[in-house]
């Protein structure tokens, strides 16, 4: 039996989804919690990766088990012994051609920037923190030059080890309040580190420092050095993942 | 020269505001703090403890210092030295009869309860989490009876050492939203766990397990047995201090 899982995690104390051979994943302990309940040896496949310290609202991840438990028991059973930072919120049946990562058609990451002049023990956690605030319209009108597909190798670090670095952005959200603004991007896959570079790239223009004739730059030339810089891990969140034709 | 310092603090890692011999309290962390920028052994009176876990986005604490840092610099200074979990977000001078503890005049409290099946790694640090929405109407009802001045021998655990359990509560807003209700709590003062008990005693009223009559006989025959349980510490915040006449 596939069974596919979608699972909610702070970051704050992992490197990040992958098993890696310093540090503990994301990955690891609900393979880990797989074994206490199952008593199976099992590998489970995300939607793709987090790095270190990224949090996930819904991150989808599947694997395949010989075992009793009912598939939509699953969530509980694992809840059971899962740490409170980890927990699975659904876990349900899949046919065995569902691939959490090949069969994911859509992401949707939020950035999360706080206003502050000191830092807040109480926000930073799940938030960038800024003093200055940068100018919405301005950075609405620029993320709109991002959406579209395009060869995203200017919005990447340069350790992605991507075949391809073209990639289709849907839509930018940017939601502003009283102190915070969310930026919230849809797209059919991101490249390692692509959503904090273009947040960071958004807030440069929002700052009056970059041009949005220097953004379309930046995607024409290719030349990472242009955009601004990669924000901080704590700032972002997998929100969901969508499947489906 | 005595310095007022207005304090965010998370207090997940921490025993609670004051020292204990077993554990880190925020108070240690701060007057270790002062003592790296200053080199003075100094003792900060806070306005009042808060428990182990409980969070602050304002506490209020003074203390007394011959250095030569500007009191408005203090929070600066600390900051730099404090762990991300505590910050000092304002410093002053105030006059030296200017006692955090005993010049106070009004706290605010915040609980908040989140409605969630499965527990949420990215609420359960600030939030307490019912899977069963209660019925905000019946507890804005019953909260009336709450406020004023009041005997709330009933509504504090039995170890509280209070010289009187009489206190004035003016006033209890529920606020209420898509996936969470916060309960704010101004008083003139709180009776250990008396804010946690009096937020219980509510949710037990709008879960129609507990009626408004058993309310009013907690409060006249002073029985705790009789109210709700004591929420734990997590959702929890110190929300402000008011000081003057």
């Amino acid at each position: 039996m596939r069974v596919k899982i979608t699972v909610e995690y702070d970051g704050t104390s992992y490197c990040g989804w992958q098993r890696q051979i310093n540090g503990i994943s994301v990955q690891q302990v609900i393979e880990e919690a797989i074994y206490k309940v199952t008593g199976e040896n099992v590998k489970i496949t995300g939607s793709g990766r987090t790095d270190a310290g990224v949090h996930a609202k819904g991150q989808v991840a599947h694997f395949d088990t010989e075992g009793s438990i009912p598939a939509e028991k699953f969530s509980f059973a694992l809840n059971t012994v899962l740490p409170p930072d980890i927990k699975v919120k659904k876990s349900e049946a899949v046919s065995c051609d569902f691939n959490a990562r090949k069969s994911a058609k859509k992401k949707t990451y939020s950035y999360t920037v706080y206003y502050d002049e000191t830092p807040s023990p109480l926000k930073e956690r799940y938030a960038y923190r800024m003093a200055e605030r940068p100018d919405i319209n301005k950075m609405r009108s620029a993320a709109k030059l991002i959406c579209g597909k395009h060869d995203f190798k200017s919005f990447c670090a340069s350790k992605s080890g991507a075949k391809t670095t073209v990639r289709t952005v849907y839509s930018i959200k940017i939601i502003n309040s009283a102190d915070k603004t969310v930026f919230k991007i849809c797209g059919n896959g991101f490249l390692y580190n692509m959503v904090r570079i273009i947040v960071g790239t958004l807030i440069k223009i929002g700052l009056d420092k970059m041009t949005e004739k220097e953004l379309a730059d930046m995607l024409s030339e290719k030349n990472r050095s242009l955009g601004g810089k990669t924000l901080p891990a704590n700032g972002l969140c997998l929100d969901c993942v969508v499947y489906g034709k």
